[in-house]
């Protein structure tokens, strides 16, 4: 394998779910970082870990469009260009379609199809300029099914896979890829806490629902997550895959 | 990250289009290999990257059965276990379906749906004894969309996808993993001669028809199959991932 020269990669949240494991990843292979708030221990981590880092603070969400306007300004005053972007959003409004409102359905729109539009629309024009870069969102595998208790929050997903299909296509010919990875039964205090998680049946219950019988790890997905921001795979894009278990 | 504990692959055809990579990248990930028809070299150097390797004689071609059986068979009696099986296989007729003949039909089925049947029907039974195992088959992206001037080829390709997603429906229960990738326009001899690229300006061509504008390296390809045979990352199956530049 040749040497990989040090890269700068973004990622919105570093403070939650598969934020903080992402930035370990990308430290360890050799990146500098720009992370939306991150903790004073990671930082100091990934610094031991040979990283440039710089923290923006208030930018994980990017429902807020100047999270992404500053995750972008940061990286380029320090580093003058961005190698792969990753972003994690959304908003979750559960119930059924009966009961909803359509300002259910707006608020879902924001977290999972806006806020995605917000960073794309920061991260891509500096990567067409520089006629390369990987951007990934990380978003739900309930974009790709019908997902009982949770219609708007599916197809909400689903339009912010077939946005990033559609970016891909519009910016393949400029060398950059965007790709969607999106996940459903991780095990981290969030999903357990939304499912009711409090102890061994509880948790039995939940895991009954994945074909693989057990929730994913976040160190896993990490792991799963490499090759479309590592810089290491550069040829696909446009592609949407669920780490679900075998649910989708 | 937690130390990985030795692991043993089988690839079905060392000798030819991504197969030598990979038993390169999984070397260096500590894995032993039972691998079919690789060349002395390659042995030499997979076994200086400190694997134990099994090489299995007439092996590549997996429309005929024996070729998995053997391959299994050396793997069970050598290291009595496979944490990950890739197969790739195929068998490509061109030409428009209004000229086809059902004859044609029947070979393609044969070489892109029997073969990874024969594959997948050898290997998994092992993975659920065990409760866990990876496999993985490497297919062509032609399955994904219709393919001007290969319909029968597009046509056994998506067949096979769905064989695997059903598979995988069936054995996720068992903790065993099962996910396909599909390439197209990779850079390598087979491709180059049937596509006629002899010069630049063939290549040009070529290219021209990649919404990423140029060919994909195996080298790239081996980096992006890592998470789905290398046991990082255990908590996605029945997928289908297009590794194409764009072009599904």
């Amino acid at each position: 394998m040749p040497e990989i020269p040090r890269r700068v990669a973004i990622i919105n949240d570093a403070s939650f779910y598969v934020g903080p494991h992402l930035a370990r990843s990308l430290a360890a292979k050799g990146h500098d970082l720009v992370l939306g708030d991150p903790s004073d221990q990671l930082v100091a981590e990934l610094t031991k870990l040979g990283s440039s880092v710089v923290a923006v603070a208030n930018a994980r969400d990017i429902s807020n469009p100047e999270a992404s306007t500053h995750l972008v300004a940061a990286a380029m005053d320090r580093f003058g260009r961005i190698d792969s972007a990753a972003a994690a959003s959304g908003r979750v409004i559960t119930g059924r379609f009966l009961k909803s409102s359509v300002e259910d359905l707006e608020a879902v729109f924001k977290g999972c199809v806006e806020a995605p539009y917000h960073f794309l629309r920061a991260v891509i024009p500096v990567m067409v300029e520089q006629g390369e870069g990987q951007a990934l969102l990380i978003t739900s595998a309930a974009g790709a099914r019908p997902t009982p208790g949770a219609p708007l929050y599916s197809a909400a997903r689903a339009a912010a896979t077939m946005l990033a299909r559609n970016v891909a296509t519009e910016v393949a010919r400029n060398g950059v890829q965007v790709n969607v990875l999106g996940t459903n039964f991780m095990d981290f205090p969030e999903f357990l806490r939304a499912n009711g998680v409090v102890d061994a049946e509880s948790r039995a219950k939940v895991e009954a629902q994945v074909p693989l019988g057990r929730l994913g790890t976040l160190e896993e997905f990490a792991a799963f997550c490499m090759p479309y921001v590592d810089g290491t795979s550069r040829f696909t894009t446009g592609q949407f895959v669920a780490y679900a278990g075998g649910w989708v």
